[in-house]
Formats: structure tokens, C-alpha cells, sequence
């Protein structure tokens, strides 16, 4: 809390996150079990616990309670949170995360080798010609900039279709294990059945953008026991929620906390030094919300991107260490991408040092 | 923009929501075709021009490609917007707005009176009770509070079936024409079905959160022709976007333009003087985008609301005319619940006066 008194806003809060009622015209057992609780205050924070019941076993009503009206209050910035195991048992959660991914591409030990298809205006012959050459050089995954959407030069079925088929061809090609993650940044009409589609077409997972087809929506496609494909989430949109200092929600949370609750198994975002803007303890913040005890789910790589460089990949990996999901994108293309892949690849390899 | 030179930041925007790849290294008829184009340059201010067919026809995309990577920018934020008549007439947009809903309730001149039903904690014949009154009483639009979900105190089904006959049976035994607005933040999987229900149910209309569903969410509720109520949204989890004066987006676009390009008939947004900390300029620029040219889609009811009293209705509706919705909650309900009612509905029935 950065304006005012924390226990009046704290107060105001805690109503405002419930029921929205002049908190003295409320019954009396509505103002001690519905109503937000303070539970402590110091000179610029505030806690407060709430009956998991607000929540009413709903994901989406968690949101709701967490950053719903408040999002409007200036100088509110949420920095901690703490949830009931009991609320947590209720979750799905990542349905792979580190160990699940690790296995199922066969990387026991080093950081994954992440990068994305670019740029927006090729078409999806020449997307499947750039993915088949990743696929050679040994990128684990090799997902869709997340710009592609259905634009008319590489209309979505036809890129996801044409895409999947160049890398998987390759892999088997080099003995690689290379999977595709298309975008599914569709029509939320058709967000469940471009899933299934993308799947049937040979996606090995999925690009979500949570910002923009809702936490809650991510959340459905984790829990789709039929889909089961790994997940990673791209951080489009929700900058507006962490920018501002004195207001928002923190950058842990935001991109390790919520990526996990709503099932995220690859949580990109901006690292720091790069296009963005986010300092080296936002990024160890990310990245220590990713792994930390979150009931019984399950820990999440947390993948750096936005403008990294090749020269720079030891330091990443030093700063992060093996369990890292490593976004290299644009900078593949200086030069020769067969070349740059191929040093990227020896070097993640050859992560962690053998003592 | 807030921090560093407009026309670099520009330039880094228009590559960052297009190709997000090193420009110089794009194909020329990339830079030049899908790459965004910086189309004027002021000290502070940059205006992008983009390729509609960035947008793919999609209405994600567009929001990708308005507020996608840049949300993660330091010091950027969206003032203007100009859209594409071509663009424009693919939307359905807001299904009644504000003409529709004046006929649709029979109120051809004042403003629509709004309420709440609430606090969470009460059971449904509770709610209900106080839907009838706030039905015999006259109020056009009788909303679930934002934070009603599915708690155990008022389970959503059996809330929505108790408060909807409830309203129906007043309504038909006053003469009033009130309608309910059952709240639809559900889980997304079940967004579509419990639209329907909720209509069968006998809901008049449905109060959306599109920061939480997702603003696509709304598009496709709004566009289902099966479903054809009225949609009023709620500003749940979108302070982010404009609680920063150096970042994020403008108040108007937010609560104006984006909410009648996804399809709301109504916007809720926290009045000036409230609870909450809006200006009275900000107030102004989200009611003039509920109304301004926008392609042919249709006006939209401005709806402030966030802590209104009755004594403040001359002032507020002297500010907003008379096409307002009205939203007065917890005010109703300090002293008796049906004279408040019957005042209000007195005053707001004799605006605007006759000359």
C-alpha cells in the first residue's frame, strides 16, 4: 500500500473483495465469516485472509477475489500470497512441469532449448523449411511467435498443419525429439477444438496466451485429460499488471504463481537485460515463484526470452542453472541459422558443467 | 509515451507487435508490408499505422497486436485509436445499445436505473426478496453483484432460478418491466451453457467480467444469435491496464471502445467521487467513447457506479445526460431499502426535466 493508511485500505479492501456493502449494514456473521479478515499490518502493508468459501471452488471467482475491484484502487500493490492446501488439492495445476517435461523429451540434467518460428509474413512452407532446421540442430521445442494467429500468409490449420509435419520429419530425420508448439490464440468459440486439432496435426504441445484467452481458460485446456499436451504461457497482455511499482500485482506472482495455479508448464517471460525492462530480481522472483511449495503442484520452467543473444547464454544459464527453459529467438538469424543453432545446441549440451 | 526518444520507441513497437525479429534481417516486403508503419512523430507522442491483415480477422489478434508484448514496455501508453471501417463491419458489436435497450425496456428518454444484489453472504430467497423489491419499486436493471459467483451461501443455479422468478413475479405484479442480470463468471467451459441456462432460467440479460473471461469471451456471447440478451460488463481485473498515468491504456478505450467492440450494451466503470479515484475527465472520456463514431456499431450506456449515493443522482445525471445507466448499490440500503427505491426511481423518472 503506497497511498494512504494500510489498515483503512486494508479495511476497504477486504470489504470491497467480498461484498461490496457498507461493512456496518452487513449481518453481523456476514461481517465475521464473509468479509475479508486483517490479519496484520505494518507501516506499508497489509495481510488479509479470506474464507476460502468467497472462492466458491471456482478458479476464475480466485481471480476475482484476488485482483477484481481492487485492480482499481491506486497505490494497491498485492506482493504476497498464501493459499489454503485445502483450495490447492482442488487444482490440476501444471500437468507437467519440470519432471513431467524433462521426461517426456528426454532431457534428464541440462536447460531447454526453447525457440520460436518468425517472422510474421513468411508462409508455412517456409515456417516448416526454418522449424525442420531447428528440429536438426536439436531444439527441444520450437513454438510459434506468438503473433502468428490466423493471418493470410500462413492461415492457422494450414501453418499448424504443415509446420508439425516439416519438424516432426526432421527429427526422425536427425534423431532429434523436437516437438511443435502451435499458438492457439483463436476465437475462444474454438479454443478447445483448435487444441484438439493441433493435436490430431501433430502439435506436442500448446502456445497459450493467458492475457488474452483468460487464466481460466489455460486452466481448462491443463485440466483437459484428453488433450494432455504441456503448456507454455506467453506473458502477452499482462505487462499492464506488473509495471507499475506502486500498483499491481507482483512479477512472481503474475508469471510464476498464476502460470502454475492455471496450469502452465512454461512460463515465458521478458529476462532482464534484453528488449524489456524487468530487473535481475524481478527475473530470480519469477523463477523462485515457479519451483517454490505450492501445495502438491507441481514446479514450472521459467523461460527468459525477448531479445536474448547467443553471446549471452552462459550468463543466462549461470544466473537461472539447469532447470530453465532457454527462449532464443530472432537472434538465431544473424548470420547463418544452421550455424547459430548448432553452437546454441553444443552449448546448453555441454550445461551443467560435469565437476 | 513517457520515457526515452517517440520515434525509437515507435519503431521498437511496430517490429515488437508485428515480426518481433531484427528488422534489418526481415525480407523488404515484410518491413514494408507487415511491419507497423510510424505515421506521425510529436515530442511525446507516436502514431503506428498497422496492416489489418496483422490482425487476421480475428478479434484476439487485434488485442494482441494493440496491447500484446507492449503491455511489457516501460512508459508506453495506447491515447488513440482509429479503426478500419473495413475492419469494423466484420464485428457484431453491442447487439442493443443504447437505442435497443430503450425499446427493448420501454424507457425511451431517462436514464436506466441499475442496482446490485448483494451482500454476498445472503441465500437466494434473501437476494431474491430484495430483487422483488427493487422490481416493484421500478428499477430497469437488477444485476447479480460482481463477486456472486458459486459460493455455498447462494449456489449459481439455484441463485439465478430462486432471483429470476422472484424478479418476474414482482415485476408482473407492479406493472414494472425490471429485468435481471445474472453474473456469468464461471468457469469458461462452461461460459456458453450457463448463458443459455440462465436465459432459460428467465435472466434478462447477463453482467460479464471481461477481465476475466477475456474480452473474446464477450464477442462471442455477444454475436451468438441464439442468445441475444443484453450484455453489461464489469471492470473486474482491467484497473491494471489504467491505473498508471505513464503506462498502460487510456480509460476511454478501455471502458469505451474495446468493451463496444467486443459487444457490451453497458459498461460499468467506477464514477468520479466514489470509492474509487477516476477524474472527472477520465469519467467524461469513457462516456464520449461509449457514444463517439465507431464503424456502424452501435452507442453504448456508460454505467458509473463503485460507491454512488443517492443524494449525489441531480450531480450525476446533470454530468452524464440522460443516456446513463445508473448504478447505485449499497447507498439503497441504509435507512429502508423500499422508500431509497421509490425516491430514486421518482428522481431519475423526472430527468431529464421538460423545458
Amino acid at each position: 500500500v503506497s497511498a494512504g493508511d494500510p489498515r483503512e485500505i486494508g479495511s476497504a479492501i477486504s470489504v470491497e473483495q467480498t461484498i461490496e456493502f457498507p461493512h456496518e449494514l452487513a449481518p453481523t456473521w456476514i461481517q465475521r465469516e464473509v468479509v475479508g479478515q486483517i490479519t496484520d499490518v505494518t507501516e506499508s502493508e497489509v495481510e488479509i485472509c479470506y474464507n476460502p468459501d468467497v472462492v466458491g471452488g471456482e478458479f476464475i471467482q480466485f481471480l476475482n477475489v484476488l485482483w477484481g475491484n481492487v485492480s482499481l484502487f491506486p497505490g494497491v500493490r498485492i506482493i504476497d500470497l498464501s493459499l489454503p492446501q485445502s483450495w490447492l488439492r482442488t487444482l490440476r495445476g501444471p500437468r507437467f512441469g519440470i519432471r513431467g517435461l524433462r521426461e517426456r523429451l528426454g532431457v534428464p540434467h541440462r536447460p531447454l532449448l526453447c525457440t520460436a518460428l518468425k517472422p510474421m509474413g513468411l508462409d508455412p512452407t517456409a515456417l516448416g523449411a526454418a522449424g525442420a532446421q531447428l528440429a536438426r540442430a536439436g531444439f527441444d521445442i520450437i513454438k510459434d511467435d506468438h503473433g502468428l494467429a490466423n493471418q493470410p500468409w500462413a492461415p492457422w490449420r494450414e501453418r499448424v498443419e504443415i509446420v508439425s509435419e516439416a519438424i516432426a520429419a526432421a527429427a526422425a530425420e536427425a534423431g532429434t525429439h523436437s516437438i511443435y508448439l502451435p499458438s492457439v490464440n483463436v476465437p475462444i468459440d474454438r479454443l478447445e477444438a483448435a487444441a484438439f486439432e493441433a493435436k490430431e496435426l501433430g502439435a506436442g504441445g500448446l502456445l497459450v496466451l493467458p492475457g488474452l484467452v483468460g487464466f481460466d481458460a489455460m486452466r481448462s485446456l491443463a485440466e483437459n485429460d484428453a488433450l494432455a499436451l504441456p503448456l507454455m504461457a506467453h506473458p502477452s497482455f499482462l505487462g499492464s499488471h506488473v509495471m507499475n511499482p506502486d500498483q499491481g500485482i507482483s512479477h512472481g506472482i503474475v508469471f510464476g504463481t498464476l502460470m502454475r495455479l492455471a496450469g502452465a508448464d512454461i512460463s515465458i517471460f521478458p529476462n532482464y537485460g534484453g528488449r524489456f525492462s524487468f530487473t535481475q530480481a524481478e527475473c530470480r522472483e519469477i523463477s523462485a515463484a515457479c519451483t517454490a511449495p505450492l501445495g502438491g503442484l507441481a514446479g514450472i520452467w521459467p523461460s527468459p526470452g525477448g531479445g536474448m543473444t547467443l553471446t549471452r547464454l552462459d550468463e543466462i544459464m549461470n544466473f537461472y542453472g539447469p532447470d530453465v527453459a532457454l527462449l532464443i529467438g530472432g537472434d538465431l538469424h544473424r548470420g547463418s541459422l544452421d550455424l547459430n543453432a548448432e553452437q546454441m545446441v553444443t552449448k546448453v549440451e555441454s550445461f551443467p558443467p560435469t565437476p
